[in-house]
């Protein structure tokens, strides 16, 4: 099977006019996506940037999701989100990631959709990396920090 | 059919513990509420949020959701979500809410959600008032704003 | 906290005009439960059989959902489902259910949505139980069984 | 934007193994589509055979959803699925449907879920086609119905 429906990188996404950004994913609005307004709702949006951070978290290496003692939770702390334009059933788009801010045992993941040339979405969430006992802070992997230092140049702070 | 599931006003908001809100709604976390990591995701809040929100409009009188040209389209532009504590499956929780900013075509609405006397999640929306064509600002309900001043006493801006 | 949102049983069902049923459930169809089409989609009947299963095998005692080894996994095999009539927003509805057929490690559970005194959706969900590596059969707990046997009398098959 | 998500034809689904079907969509399991048993919940593939048929009914030409008297209401009344074998995080799959049987205001589409070489679900949907008054049977497009009759060879019924 061909991967279709795999990460755009930073070129893939500079090609369909989309600059500042080194990963994303691609998708259409689905029927269930819509509401009784007939348009996007807006907790859609909002399930496409759990979509795009699940999937850079297993891209990076930042968790493998086996919930076992060698790999963290990642918890949401704090989210805050632009609804900018309205989109439509069946409407292709672009959702975007990057992390912007990197402590030791946090970061701010910064995220957008892009929709026929035109920004509609935009968002940034704060996420803390707990050991699997929810409690206790967890450094990330360095691995993982190294690809994220290389493809998306956060602010650091320790 | 009795009203068990109507809102809760002040004085029973207050007998649960819970002051400074005059609207809320109880329940129970349900199955399709919780993750893969075995905690109500953080969606599911805002389900709760837009849940809240929309029985609030329905009852105040903001909105009828007919979609006819007689009532507006409410549209969220921001969003903004502390998410505090976990909960668990089938957990009691309520959902409460206040206008605390009223503009004339638009406001902000605070949320919050408490379970066994702790808050898990509390969030701002701001909100604004279109006419059916999604585009043309469209002022409150007179009555609705009326009964928004009585029981939420928000600031007020012109 | 009062149990507002708790089951009702065969008389509370019988008062509200449905006979025939020990267990269900009361809520009102929320906003995110509608379609585009204006109506209740049709998953969101099967949810409402989802929630109604989870609580019923809670309060029987057929799962505790605690993924410990002395817990089943309850498997759905097959799922049937005729919908009747059409649904709208903040309609009050009860969703009721009850086991027909009780096998040593299987079992069927029939369920509809009743609203406005008239049958809305109903339908017929095969599950089998099985240990936590989700393959071995096991028998259900004894005292669900006698439970399941004196509210339901389901048909027995050995 | 290349057309990266599009439906996969009778040829695209035998270079993956998948015979006997003329219309399928690929994509990999999504975050929320996991449930607290760590398994695809089994709404999921509810919403897949949901994303599928709107989005042959789209291609086909049987609706437009553009909820215009000129359109047709399509409407479940019948919905039977079985869930053959889990399906995990980010797994891969294709979802497949095709009409097998067409009656003049009617008909029967299947279903099928394949991943990792094995069937996973299969279901069928008997749906009606309605004027928007969601009472009048109304027949089906010409075009569409010559399109399903050249690429599903449905039973035809009178």
């Amino acid at each position: 099977m061909t991967d279709q429906t795999d990460a755009l990188d930073r070129t893939a996404l500079e090609t369909r006019g989309i600059s500042g950004w080194a990963y994303g994913l691609e998708d259409r609005v689905r029927f269930y996506e819509i509401d009784l307004v007939r348009h996007v709702n807006n907790i859609s949006f909002l399930r496409w940037f759990e979509v795009l951070r699940v999937r850079y978290f297993l891209d990076y290496g930042l968790s493998d999701y086996s919930h076992s003692d060698s790999d963290p939770q990642l918890v949401v702390r704090h989210q805050t989100t632009d609804f900018l334009a309205p989109m439509h059933m069946d409407q292709r788009y672009v959702v975007v990631g990057r992390i912007t801010l990197l402590k030791p045992t946090s970061f701010v993941l910064a995220a957008a959709v892009f929709a026929d040339g035109m920004l509609r979405a935009q968002g940034e969430t704060v996420m803390i990396s707990l050991e699997q006992d929810g409690k206790t802070r967890r450094p990330h992997k360095a691995e993982a920090v190294r690809k994220i230092i290389k493809c998306d140049a956060p602010e650091m702070q320790t």
